[in-house]
């Protein structure tokens, strides 16, 4: 659905304040000034204007107009960029995240260290009252015909979202996936051999790691800035000194540092990648939660040769459980999807329904607008929180998407004993020891902002605030 | 749900007449004999009766009696057991399967090639009725929880129907899967490395095939008789003369002969693999669909040391295209768990909630007990068929379930050379070639007695036969 004329205003609004073109205290046009340079309504200008007042972005004072509001996160340190090893490295770090996601999984621990954001935010219920419906209009013999690209509708209304973005994408290029992270398995097979090097970013997503380690292959890790992403400087380096077969990054918002590149970075680097006929993984599952005003392209959108495997789901941003992710496998795309029939042969029907029945009804634009203000209004928080309770000299990220934050904790602090100590009060983290090859993020933490920011959550970064504050005093 | 008592006596009436204990001609007891000898209502005899002959098979002669019918099917000759290659192979079979399997996709084809079912022998409809309920109740923490292992009441489902049939599976162990193509595959990563040696049954499934290929693991075939399944005495000598790693067999209704193992072979092979240490990956897929009175144990059943992994699933038999099946991994349940995390992280959790509703609502008995009645008499029918239509020398199984049967045509007939002119007639069939790593079953077809006995499907097997009995000519 399309954004009101208002919020599109708004929206506007925003990103002028979040990217300090308008600071703190300068005064909005006046709605008579608005209306008239803008040929909106003034009723449109009021309705912008009190919806950044209800998102806490600028005040109404009295008799004299709307100002921008003093941002709520105070400055903090970001990370700086970290230096990984040069040599690869076999992946042995799946008892490491056992034991970690093993001990979190109870309802009542508040999931900091969770990789998924709340429930909360997603239309579960509009999704679970389409699938009845959807599964009764279905042609009962699809049950059991051509299931392995899966559902024909659904891998349209993702081609008509790569269309909007402004790239073609063809359907029939898409293999629908049991989640982004069988997409993410199946390129990796489609690519590699046992015993190839992949580049990972640095810090990684352990999911990332765990799958090299399952198919045996070696990672070798690439310099990532925390604000950028990808080093390119570095990651050309990387590709002359080691046989690297397949690259797997995240270029939006990335996990956990939730770095996004520059789209003239991301086109330099599939350039980069296409002159050493290198495919791209590329890893989009956060590309949708973005706190700009456009969703940043994927890397797929600057590739000419076939080489970048687009992978993405709606678990992170629509339906989680539903287990709908795909891929867009450029010239692996016929691979792939003889890998998923001989391997799980098909995805869920009735997940697929329900999501093709909820994007062809329109409403998906509207919920996400809604989670990224959500999102937006959660990160502040979290941000000034840290701020207010964490050690001195504790750095942290400011992502521009997503719902992790990545923190850099004094170095005496070691993550997993922070990350046992926060558990015994029913508090999960993510210790950085799980987003390396090497463990070498073991004073690091990744923070999941995703879920309500309520008195609990609160509670709870008070209270790891305070345990990292007394590592760093048993260490001294 | 229970059997009603009058359906119990007549599947106890059918069995006698399967297993020839009451011979074409023979008289039933009569209403009152019945009665009294079993102590059971008049009426209830009768209900018997009529559920009998509704079955085609007995019929009344007016104020005589109910006397048992010729038996439809003629008596053809039954394959011979297949001597496979003793040497272990390299598995190359995929690129042939996606050629065959991707040439009968259209819906307008006529399936006798397909590895499903129709899917009207299913409730579908109640299935997709009970999906809006199922995840409305849900609590959405549920959806980003303790995914992996799969849905807490779906596991104790299963459970209780292995208590059922006198096994003591607890739900700890069992994982809940896309589908059994995952739990196998899973299973096989479990307990082999790339390179290792494999034993599958000759003929065997092609995606048992496929999976090998996929994993780099060779092939070793076990000469499988087409009545009572794999020779243990070629087994035997399969373990002195290769490091075989695991062994992928189907007890129960194999695919593609049908055979059935006895109790006590299924015993003899889990004791004998027990003294190998060699882990058995049971496909138990087709076990509910038993014509007999009682559904066939898995060889689990016998399993004293965790080293059969059953695996199960519900898409050939209440629920295609919900991509829900299970293993229970026996010693390798904890490593199964890991690989689903590292692969494919979780199963739809739509389709396993309406399942596991399904399951608590009762009625999946009386549904297995419909599909057993239309495979029985389909198979009769399909079994006539051939005999009409097929040149002289076909030779043909007899299952005791499932909806497959194996034909041995003669030796000059090339099955790939049928499949290509049959699908020119918009017929699909499975020839032979697809289910042996060394393609020796090539004047062999699988063909699919499990959609309606209609018309078209008699004219398809009649124009199959008449295409076969040219092909021996041109050999001739």
């Amino acid at each position: 659905m399309a954004l009101k004329r208002y919020e599109r205003y708004a929206d506007e609004i925003s990103e002028l304040i979040r990217t300090q073109a308008l600071r703190p205290g300068d005064r909005l046009p006046s709605v008579r000034q608005a209306s008239a340079s803008r040929r909106i309504s003034a009723s449109t200008v009021f309705e912008a204007y009190y919806l950044l007042e209800a998102r806490g972005l600028v005040q109404a004072r009295p008799r004299s107009g709307y100002y921008v509001n003093a941002p709520r996160q105070p400055v903090q340190a970001e990370p700086l960029i970290a230096r990984p090893a040069p040599q690869s490295t076999r992946v042995e770090i799946s008892d490491l995240v056992f034991e970690v996601l093993g001990s979190t999984r109870q309802f009542e621990v508040v999931p900091l260290g969770s990789a998924f954001p709340s429930p909360a935010l997603f239309p579960l219920d509009k999704l679970a009252r389409s699938l009845t419906p959807a599964m009764r209009r279905l042609d009962a013999r699809r049950m059991v015909q051509d299931l392995t690209r899966g559902d024909e509708r659904l891998r349209q209304q993702i081609g008509l979202r790569y269309g909007v973005e402004g790239m073609g994408v063809n359907p029939a290029e898409i293999v629908i996936t049991n989640g982004a992270m069988e997409a993410l398995n199946l390129c990796l097979q489609a690519v590699t051999q046992p015993g190839d090097v992949v580049a990972l970013e640095s810090p990684t997503f352990y999911a990332a790691l765990q799958a090299l380690e399952h198919l045996k292959l070696r990672a070798v890790e690439v310099a990532t800035h925390p604000r950028h992403g990808v080093d390119l400087a570095s990651l050309a380096e990387v590709l002359q000194r080691h046989p690297v077969k397949a690259c797997w990054f995240m270029p939006n918002f990335q996990n956990p540092l939730g770095s996004l590149m520059p789209d003239a970075s991301k086109q330099a680097l599939v350039e980069l990648l296409a002159r050493h006929a290198v495919p791209l993984i590329e890893d989009d599952v956060y590309g949708e939660m973005y706190f700009g005003l456009r969703r940043p392209l994927p890397a797929k959108a600057y590739d000419r040769s076939g080489l970048v495997l687009h992978c993405s789901s709606f678990s992170k941003c629509l339906a989680p459980g539903y287990r709908v992710g795909w891929v867009a496998g450029g010239r692996f795309a016929e691979k792939i999807q003889r890998l998923k029939l001989m391997s799980t042969l098909a995805t869920a029907i009735p997940s697929q329904m329900a999501i093709s029945d909820y994007l062809e009804g329109g409403g998906y634009e509207r919920h996400l607008r809604q989670l990224r203000q959500s999102l937006i209004a959660q990160q502040a928080l979290a941000l000034e929180l840290i701020a207010r309770y964490f050690p001195a000299g504790t750095r942290v990220t400011r992502p521009q998407g997503g719902y992790f934050l990545w923190l850099e904790l004094p170095l005496e602090v070691d993550a997993l004993v922070l990350h046992r100590l926060a558990l015994a009060q029913r508090i999960s983290v993510a210790p950085g020891h799980l987003f390396s090859a090497d463990q070498r993020f073991g004073h690091c933490l990744r923070l999941n902002y995703g879920h309500p920011s309520d008195a609990r959550f609160e509670a709870a970064i008070k209270t790891v605030g305070a345990l990292a504050g007394q590592l760093c005093g048993l260490a001294g």
